[in-house]
């Protein structure tokens, strides 16, 4: 990681809330990799439009229902997990510290949260399921047919329990940032599922490394049949990871699935996609309870996962606030990340009048300008 | 107060609106208890929406209805006062003035307002109600339940003409000011009803004292019972406060509660609470005229009292304004906050077209933009 | 004009548009004076939103309706005037100009359109009348009953054609930029119309002089009833001002009112006064054709006249910007801003596709954000 | 082109996206040329709205529908083009580049896209078709009859394979920057289909040169009736631009139009005339698929064509992005903002799961705050 200096790296006493992490994290990373962390797809519309529909939701709290005995455990595809949080797949997680997936790995260990490993993991699934935990793995499908069913067999047999496909990537949106950039894995990282030809070896002029290398290797033209073929032949509960309209999210139900994530991709696919909140309750109107909902893109705080609970959703992906945790001296920071979140969790749950994640749906929410009354 | 000097202390005649005395407080207070009184909970979202609310509601003025002859008085708990205004409570008004709670009980009875002892008072609740005037007495619920009846039987003893349980405070938000200015009670300003261990003495690092002191002394877990309890024990006229949701308010409201304070405890407890503003006509609704409806959460003139009065309450709690108004001389800029608001009152009921608070109920508002037109 | 140097008289000819006249009008005259002219009430909210309102309706243009021959005329009060335009009515023209009244009077005549002399005018009624032109006399009902009619046959003997009576003032409101400038007349401009104490001899300390004169010489409690005795002993066209509730408007319609203003005052009576463009359509849909109905607060150019006939009004008052163009060089200042509005509502009709302002009260219009998409 | 050298032309490849043009261009062109390409009317309310209500368009993609394999080639007019874009009509190209309309031709021929050549073009319209490439006429209607017909016949007979009725231009837009520049035409650029009079020979002080021209020349009174007749005597296909209501929609459709452009043609007519992306839906619900609907004002990338079509257009028009990419070294930058904005649309449709424009059109929008949630 050339430009970071170990004077650089923040203290993990300094992050007071899970926002914070966001400034520390600017300061101990190089710009380009910060940019790659922070940035959006085109005029990053839809990543300032995420924040603001979060803070456009204003909750009714309740009172005098013994909420002071506040617990934040829930069930995420039908394993226990100290909260209803879930760490969003993020590409090459060494990026941002040599230790990679396998500090954010015993992070979520600790905090007792499902970490979801990416297919552009830069630390092999085998070596982040042996640190223990709950691992779930995503899936960008490759060209190669057979290889796809091949890296599902090895996320089975690794020990992962549930496995995430994304949909909203037929190829990696425009992030100007790091066209701008000419962005490219620095040496030392790598996708570590691949043995062929890497990111970095395929940078060049005026481009995003990143998004050349997803185009030559990811399928890009995926179906509902290939969901209902992914659906047979894997074992594990199987979580569709992208969807925003209600009509998708009943089709994937309908074919088996056990969770949708409503995400936008956190503003860096499609710009101009609407924020996932402006979906949820549609989304968990079309699908009832027949599997489970969760929301994605523009977390950053307890505060956030009571918002997504309140509209509906049985829990939320933390994307970003990971990867900036683990900038800040790698599991250390997350640690304090995720600690923060759960204390963060339980006092919007006690102050909002719910003892339990659960409660929290039914609570009335209001909401305000689109600017979020700021 | 370190870090005031006498020359700091603002002239009252500068102070030419309500609003004025936000800034001049601001120079004469130590950052840290100027930080204290102004901050919210987490990223003080309901902080900025409580103002913003106001300032989106427009009221329809009314014309040629003799409204040159105005009065400004009502009767809020069964007892007449000079303004729908009662003084919200606040913790340790010693804080702001070496006078305390003296001082503003002097300037409430001068002006003809009641004024409400919080629990947590630097001044006995004896020695606040011998100055005279109607005095309130607001309880934070201990742990300890017997000390709970005891207090209560103390505020009745003590000559208290109202009641007023606080229930959105299982504990305190997280304000973050305050633990990153890891604020703890100075010397010599302590809770005067315990005897026990004061805020002071548990101050510790990374953390506001006053946060960890009130999650040890009270009750986090009160029940729609508890009320009930309180309600047969007490013989005070009662007011429930911290109630959004209006099937709360029709309960308190079922149980005997004589008012019901709309708040979100001025920003400082759940952030993302949904401001009073917008609730205020769905409480009235709730509760008909079955018991009074007081709006509290961001009043700062007379204008916002009508808007109060507009959207359905019976009045308001004043609350920051208050110690802001202590901080600038003592009782002499309080009574200069209390005659301008007096004065903003009564001109905005004239221009409005009302003769008594009790017609701007009948008043039409208009919504604004959620940014209030601004 | 103490303060203002020939030097400092902006060129009429940099005038562009009707908006630019007040940041020159600015340049020319001393600061209390453009604070007078500019300022709003309280925290100048309904000043601030007057704009914002104007700004967020759209108009729906029409097309190939041959509107390239525009005609601004129309007709006020029965007669003729050149545009849909009326000079509102302001105090002490004097203030921003030696010549004061009479310079408006002849540019008003000059532009074809009435000029409503204030019963605070700097200049007797009978010398304005004068100068020719529509003159309409704007009545604040003194005190002294009988001194009220006499002002009233006063305004007839000297030829006025219309009679405009003020509803919104039973005091003025409390506006904080003359408060702390403690503004006062400055010596030689008076109240042309009383012989007795003037504004300028009543200034105090910590006040505005305008303001305490009009609370000891004015009526604050007119009636329906003082009205209905206004409009059996007045001859004249009677026009009423300030109205913003549909009620009000039926009942002044029913009293026999010539015209309603649909107004806040600029923004000068009661802050958080909704904005009369919230009105307008409502008070039209009350009175329907049975009495005209004008929009006053805000007015800044041509489209914004357009804003208001699409929006149902018959026309608009010009407040603000007269007294900006009379500092601009006297009457050579005003004829500009005239012309340059006549222009903008020439250019405004025929770009939305209409031949007359009476073709404009069809147009749709579409309420952008509040805050005018801008 | 006084005013710009050599060394200030852009490089091409530092546009990264279509909206990278404009600064590009305008450290390129003389300040008061950037300020007539990029200026509105009056305050430039619409020219702000347009963006505001692009930006405030959210579209709901869709996934799993095979959308790797994206086309973007549609048809306009009946004819094949390769986007669903044409080049908007814009006078004096040679304004921005020597090489003017030419080059224009040039660019839009190699994107496989419509350019419509504007009545006030600085190069013959046979020369410009002579650069092949599908080429669509502007009409602005002189008052000269006979000369109006012979302009349609001479489009005619060069080859064009449109006509564009432009009808909301009865006179320029009053222009404040044009008119504070004293904008004229510099030597050597002139409208080439005029023989008499330039613009440039009629500039005065204090105006426009080109809005006295304009009004001069051309008819300010089009009717219904001359569109029918224009429908009858040409035969080529008809655009009627400059449409806001869908009454008028629908009539122009019944005369035979092949195309309407919903427009308010950039925020250079009736400034606070409604943003066309607020009605394109009801044009489109006006005409159903009796005609085209193209849209126009605001597009600044291909995420904007994406809006467009899902709300119901058929295509767009591209407006000062053209003049901007001629300014960054004539064809070579246009050639990179037309291949930009192909990259940017096939980007858009795939990531909303659309493989054509066509299916774009059945996307679901969300609206969100006017500021789009910016």
């Amino acid at each position: 990681m050339a430009g970071t200096s170990p004077e650089l790296v923040p203290d993990p006493a300094e992050i007071r809330c899970v926002r914070d992490v966001e400034a520390l994290a600017g300061q101990a990373l190089p710009a380009s990799v910060a940019d790659f962390v922070a940035g959006g797809s085109d005029a990053e519309t839809s990543l300032a439009a995420n924040r603001a529909a979060l803070d456009s939701v204003f909750v009714e709290p309740r009172v005098l229902r013994a909420a002071g005995d506040v617990r934040t455990d829930t069930r995420l595809l039908g394993r226990d997990c100290a909260q209803p949080v879930a760490i969003a797949p993020l590409a090459y997680h060494r990026l941002v510290h040599p230790d990679g997936e396998l500090a954010t790995a015993r992070a979520a260990r600790a905090a007792g949260i499902p970490f979801t490993v990416s297919t552009l993991s830069s630390v092999p699934i085998e070596d982040v399921v042996a640190e223990g935990g709950d691992v779930w793995f995503q899936l960008y499908w490759p060209r190669d047919r057979a290889a796809t069913f091949e890296l599902v067999r090895r996320a089975e047999r690794a020990g992962c329990v549930g496995l995430v496909l994304t949909v909203d990537v037929p190829w990696m949106g425009r992030r100007l940032r790091d066209v701008r950039n000419e962005f490219a894995l620095p040496a030392g990282v790598g996708a570590a599922h691949f043995a062929g030809a890497t990111a970095a070896e395929v940078a060049g002029s005026g481009a995003s490394a990143l998004a050349t290398h997803t185009a030559q290797a990811f399928e890009p033209a995926l179906t509902w049949d290939d969901l209902a073929e992914l659906r047979r032949r894997c074992e594990l509960p199987l979580v569709v990871k992208g969807i925003l309209a209600p009509e998708d999210a009943e089709r994937a139900a309908g074919l088996g699935a056990d969770a949708i994530v409503v995400s936008n991709h956190g503003g860096r696919q499609l710009d101009g996609a609407v924020p996932p909140v402006h979906r949820v309750a549609a989304v968990r109107a079309a699908v009832a309870e027949r599997c489970q909902v969760l929301l994605d893109s523009g977390i950053r705080g307890g505060l956030d996962v009571l918002r997504a609970l309140a509209l509906g959703a049985d829990g939320v992906l933390l994307g970003r606030p990971t990867l900036w945790g683990l900038a800040c001296g790698g599991q250390a920071g997350l640690d304090r990340v995720l600690a923060l979140l759960a204390q963060e969790l339980r006092d919007a749950l006690g102050l909002a009048g719910c003892r339990t994640p659960g409660e929290a749906r039914q609570l009335r929410t209001v909401l305000g300008a689109e600017r979020g009354d700021r």
